[in-house]
């Protein structure tokens, strides 16, 4: 997407050291924008660690990224497999629940193989990394397209007016390589000259929706307001949102969403107020191994300062205020679960879909198993 | 309630010159304690709307002493009884939905008749700013007493436990004259040595929660954890919180509920996971005149600048910091409705009741009237 009229993805290998990766630092959002150069697998899981980037879709192929950094960077007695074994599990401790870390890993390391040959080594852990970026990409376009014709329904049952669409985290193409997955039918349909505005859930505690959403949609010309996370509920009672799409960092067969903490309550009052709550995600969330999201997914716990503390632009600079007594406790929840039973359907880059076993098998039949 | 040890009100007459009214400054809460002198009706009223005072029970009282301070500072030529008519006005209009406004106003108007005698004015206008100042607190203590109960029951359900219960805002002392609604049963439990521990939700966009529930409840020793908005659904779900108690800035005579901004995703939470959910308040903030609280409490916007900036501490000085791209906008809704549906019990200060008509006359049948 545009960042000031150019285009850019979030991610890619630099034009004049292709062992070297540039990502956005998305901690200086909306405030600074700034290009960061990666040189290590350790560089890029302190920058997924501690937030440089983030994002379902985004973090998978930098971790794959990472791998391929891992390679170059080996010495000549290292043993290579080791080397990425390692790298992997590094990667991999990063961020939990994102399902993306472990399955990007997993096809960087079933691309190379038992491969030993360090140069054969370089090419393929690029080639993987680059090709997972460009799928994500399209995985994304993909579900902007998907999502396009609900937006147009509701367009055309209001007979033009403006679409009110809510949002909580940021699920759009900073979360990904490109386009997004909860903002992309928003874009399509924007794209398209559907009238639509967004209402931005600010997302206490990392404030993603207010820096990250907030500065895309700006960029890209989307009208979008910003609210405090304890209004969408108001909004919903009062017939101002028209539509729930959200994104997920793990997604389970019975169609449970783990998504940034506060969806949960979204989903209660879209359900409480007949808001259909649509859910946008790429396959490579999906977790087909689990089934229960509420017992089996293991919730980030973050450091409470992330809720104590936040970072703010005054005076031109980005400073960092306390917000609470010093002494009083915080505790920082990453994510929660959505139950699929308030969520009205899945968008993903095959289509529209039930949440749930059915609905997943019928646009992934190849991943039934006899079981 | 104690601050370093010291006992407060959130109001008082200065000791030394009896027409300056002293508050606490709470928008420099947690980081200073400042003592503010109030001493015209104008700055009172300026007090309340920019909210160096806020909170149901507080601003009543400020609102009746306002109009005190109105009638010390007449001119010999005044007509007195346009000086409180024009007072009155000027302090009610200043917060929406807040019903204690009105009804202190009024009942300064009619305690002062039509009187016009300045100094019998000034005598009858303090005397009833001292004797609502002092009801609040009382009613207060007895709102503690009532609730007290609800969570000795608990704790004995639980062999004695940590009874673990989340709030929103600030319904703590710093609302009220003293002792708080939704604070005063916790404040009564962990005084008699039950232990208790609170989620304190904090409250964005004016962070209540973060800055003065975490602070009240530290100054009294009380163990909490403060906890982002969109926290409250995870820990419901997970068995991490056995009750909810939160205050009521307006309550509908059906039990309708204005509370700050996301009390009612709170409420739909504590539903959806079988946790009581109860509301606590003096009943001079029930509306008896109005029924259905969506679509009749008229709801406060604020400035949209209290998104997209924020307060805090910085090298020791309260800094403001922009978190959001300076062109995004932002809307700044200050209150919900939860329906009296999702409300478990109301806790006033003469006991417990259905949220409702019928359990409202039941404790205040004088309110019954023919209609």
């Amino acid at each position: 997407m545009k960042v000031n009229g150019q285009h850019y993805r979030t991610i890619w290998v630099s034009k004049e050291d292709s062992s070297c990766i540039m990502i956005i630092d998305q901690r200086k959002l909306p405030h600074h924008f700034v290009v960061e150069e990666i040189r290590t697998a350790t560089q890029m899981a302190t920058a997924i660690k501690d937030m440089h980037l983030r994002g379902a879709g985004l973090i998978g192929v930098a971790a794959a990224f990472g791998i391929y950094l891992a390679v170059c960077n080996a010495g000549a007695a290292d043993n290579l497999q080791e080397v990425i074994r390692n790298a992997g599990y590094e990667l991999m401790s990063t961020r939990p629940p994102a399902v993306n870390l472990a399955w990007a890993v997993h096809r960087q390391w079933e691309a190379l193989g038992t491969e030993e040959h360090r140069e054969t080594m370089v090419q393929k852990a690029l080639a993987t990394a680059q090709q997972m970026a460009d799928e994500d990409a399209a995985a994304c376009k993909a579900i902007g397209l998907a999502g396009l014709p609900l937006i147009e329904k509701i367009s055309a049952d209001k007979m033009g007016e403006v679409v009110n669409i809510l949002t909580h985290c940021n699920a759009g193409w900073l979360a990904f390589v490109d386009h997004g997955s909860a903002l992309a039918p928003i874009y399509a349909a924007h794209d398209k000259g559907i009238p639509v505005h967004v209402w931005v859930d600010e997302t206490r505690p990392r404030n993603q929706g207010a820096s990250l959403t907030a500065w895309e949609l700006g960029m890209h010309g989307v009208p979008h307001t910003i609210i405090a996370d304890n209004t969408g509920g108001h909004l919903m009672q009062h017939n101002k949102v028209d539509m729930v799409i959200v994104g997920s960092d793990r997604t389970t067969i019975n169609g449970d969403v783990a998504n940034k903490i506060g969806t949960y309550l979204k989903a209660l009052a879209a359900k409480d107020n007949n808001i259909p709550f649509y859910v946008a995600l790429p396959s490579s969330s999906i977790d087909w191994q689990i089934a229960d999201g509420l017992k089996e997914i293991n919730i980030e716990l973050r450091d409470g300062d992330e809720v104590k503390f936040i970072d703010g632009l005054c005076d031109g600079e980005i400073k960092r205020v306390l917000l609470t007594p010093p002494e009083s406790k915080a505790m920082n929840v990453g994510f929660d679960v959505t139950p699929a039973r308030l969520v009205t359907k899945l968008i993903t880059e095959r289509g529209i879909c039930e949440p749930g076993r059915e609905g997943l098998f019928e646009l992934y039949p190849e991943m039934k198993t006899d079981g």
